[in-house]
C-alpha cells in the first residue's frame, strides 16, 4: 500500500467515519438496529428540552382526529438566527391560522402565510426577527462551540492538507465515510451533519424542517417553513438553513394529497390543510417527554453499525455502508 | 499527485462517473434540470414498451376519483424470472381483489393477499412460477447482454485490480463517483445501478418496486410487491429483486394513510385499499404513451450534471455530487 496514503488512514477513519466507534461488539452484527436501539442503556439517551419544541397542530382530519406534529428545533452552532425568528414568531402565535399551501411528492409539504405574496394581504410579520446572511448556512469551526465539533473540524483541515499533498482526485475517503455531497459526514450533538473540511452544516434527510425562502440573495424569515417527505435532497445543504426535524407526526403531512399546481402547490384554497396553532413546547399542557439517542455514544456507533451492516434473519447481504440520511438519530416517548 | 493514482484517472472516470459523458455543455450549469430535460431532442428519448407495463387500478378515492398506477417492468438482465411470474399473475388476473396490506413512512406501500400468510384462505397462485436464486439478485458479466453493461463490468474488474495493488483503504473513488452502498453507480439502459466490480443490480431507489418475501432463503414469487415511498433503502440492494419502478401515479401510493401495526401493517381490513385489478399496459385501452430519456444520451448527461451542480437563480452553492437515486430518469408521457 502506498506509504502517504498509510499515513492519511488514521486521519481518513477519525474524519469519514460515519461512525464514531467502530469498535461496536461483534455481536451487533447479528442485531438489527431495533434490537441495538432497545438494548441502549438509559445513560445513552438525552432529554430533549420541551424549550426547544415547536408543537403544530393542524385542523382535526376528515374523522375529526387530531393531528399533531413535534419539531425539534436545531441547536447552536448552526442557523440560530432562523431558530430564533421562529421562536418570536410561535411567542407571537404568529403561526396560528396560517396553512400548508404546497406538497411536493417525493420532495416537501411547505406550510406559510397563503397571501404571504400578496403586499396588501399579508399576515404582518412581529417586529425585530434577523435578517440572516447566506454564509449563515453554515457554521465555521470558530463558532462551533461543541469540542466534537472543533476536533472534527480540525481532523478534516489536516486531511484537506495532506490530500492536496498527494492527490488530485482528491477527496479520497475509506469506504465508510463517502458521501456523494461532502467530504465527510457524521452526527454532531444528535444531528447529521456534513463538512467539506472548512465548514459544517446540518444535512437535509427526511424529516428535516427548513426555511423557505425566495430566490438568493433572499434567506427567509422562518415565517414559512417545509419538512422533506422524500429522498433526502441533498443539493438544498448550504443553500437553505435547516432549522429543525420531525420528531412526531410525519405521516400526518407526508400522507397529506399531493399538490397538482406547479411544485407541488395547491390550486385553490379548500384543498390546503389549515395550521390550528403553533407553540413552543414548554407552554404546551401534557406534551410527552423526548429523548434521542447520543450520537457519540457506544450504543449509537453499534446502531450506525447495524445499519450498515445488516446481517440478521432476513438480510443475506450486508451494504458494508450507510448514508448519512439513513441512519436516523433515534428518538423516543419517554413512558412516564 | 502520485504516479499509480493518476494512471488510474481515466479508468476512475470511465467505471465511476454517474454521468456518461462530463463534458456537458458549460450552459448547462446556468440551466435547471427540468429546463435541460424540456430541451431534450425527440432523438434522446426512448419508448417504453406498454408490454412492459403494469396498471394497477385501486379502488377509487373518497370522492369517487380513480386512482390508476403505472409501473414499468425491470428488463433484462435483472430479476427477470420474478418479473416473469408476474407477468403470469397478471394474466391471470391474479392480482385482482388484493389490497395495499402495509404503508410504512418513509419506506415501503405493501400490496398482496391479505390472507396470503394463512394457509387455509390464501388465494391459490397460478401454476407454473419459477423459484428464483437469491444469487438472482444481481446480474453477472456474463450474463449481461447490453455492451454498455459488459464494458463498464469490464472497466470496474480493471479497477478493483489496480486498487489491490495500490491501497488497502480501497476502494478509493473519485468525488462525482462515490456512493456510500457500492464501488460504483450509473445508469443501464435507463436504470439506475450499482456495482462491486464483479455484479451489477438495480438499486432501490424512491418509487422502486420489489418483491416482498420471508425470511430468507426465501425470494418471493412476485405475488407481494411493495413501492417504494421514502429515502432509499439502498440496504435492500442485493437482498431483495427489483422489478420495477412507478412511472405514474406514485403520489396516490406515497399519500395512503400510515399503517398503526408492526412495521406499517394495517390493523383493520377496513384501512386496507383494494386493488380493484392489474394488467398488462398492451391490453388497457387508451393507456397514454410513456417515454424515458435514454440514459446514454447527452442530454441525460446535462440533466445529472445540473442535478448534481445546481447554481441557477436560487442555488448558491453547488453540491458538486449527486447520488444515484436523487437523479431519477425522466419519464414523460407522450402527447398524442
Amino acid at each position: 500500500m502506498n506509504k502517504i496514503l498509510r499515513g492519511l488512514a488514521p486521519v481518513l477513519a477519525a474524519a469519514t467515519a460515519l461512525y464514531p466507534a467502530l469498535a461496536a461488539d461483534e455481536a451487533a452484527v447479528l442485531k438489527t438496529p431495533a434490537q441495538v436501539v432497545a438494548a441502549a442503556p438509559q445513560a445513552d439517551w438525552k432529554p430533549i428540552a420541551p424549550s426547544d419544541l415547536l408543537v403544530m397542530d393542524l385542523a382535526p382530519d376528515g374523522d375529526d382526529e387530531p393531528r399533531r406534529v413535534v419539531i425539534q428545533l436545531m441547536p447552536a452552532p448552526f442557523s440560530q438566527g432562523w431558530v430564533e425568528n421562529i421562536r418570536k414568531l410561535a411567542a407571537a402565535h404568529w403561526f396560528d391560522g396560517i396553512a400548508v399551501v404546497r406538497v411536493q411528492d417525493n420532495y416537501v409539504v411547505q406550510w406559510g402565510d397563503p397571501e404571504g405574496e400578496n403586499p396588501d394581504k399579508a399576515k404582518p410579520l412581529p417586529e425585530g426577527l434577523t435578517v440572516m446572511s447566506e454564509a449563515d448556512y453554515t457554521a465555521r469551526a470558530s463558532e462551533a462551540t461543541a469540542p466534537e465539533l472543533r476536533e472534527k473540524v480540525k481532523a478534516l483541515e489536516n486531511l484537506a492538507q495532506m490530500m492536496s499533498n498527494v492527490s488530485d482526485l482528491a477527496p479520497v475517503e475509506v469506504l465508510h465515510g463517502r458521501d456523494p455531497y461532502a467530504l465527510a459526514t457524521g452526527f454532531e450533538t444528535g444531528w447529521p451533519v456534513a463538512s467539506d473540511g472548512k465548514d459544517l452544516w446540518p444535512t437535509h434527510c427526511y424529516g428535516s424542517v427548513g426555511v423557505g425562502r425566495n430566490v438568493s440573495p433572499d434567506t427567509g424569515t422562518g415565517a414559512e417553513l417545509y419538512a422533506v417527505i422524500g429522498h433526502a435532497p441533498r443539493q438544498l445543504d448550504r443553500n437553505i438553513a435547516v432549522v429543525g426535524r420531525v420528531i412526531a407526526g410525519i405521516g400526518l403531512l407526508s400522507s397529506l394529497p399531493r399538490g397538482t399546481g406547479e411544485l407541488g402547490f395547491y390550486e385553490t384554497p379548500e384543498e390546503r390543510t389549515p395550521i390550528v396553532s403553533v407553540r413552543m413546547g414548554d407552554t404546551v399542557p401534557d406534551l410527552p417527554a423526548y429523548e434521542y439517542l447520543a450520537t457519540d455514544s457506544a450504543s449509537f456507533a453499534a446502531y450506525a453499525y447495524t445499519r450498515a451492516n445488516r446481517k440478521d434473519a432476513f438480510y443475506i447481504q450486508p451494504a458494508g455502508g450507510v448514508d448519512v440520511c439513513n441512519a436516523p438519530v433515534p428518538i423516543r416517548e419517554v413512558k412516564p
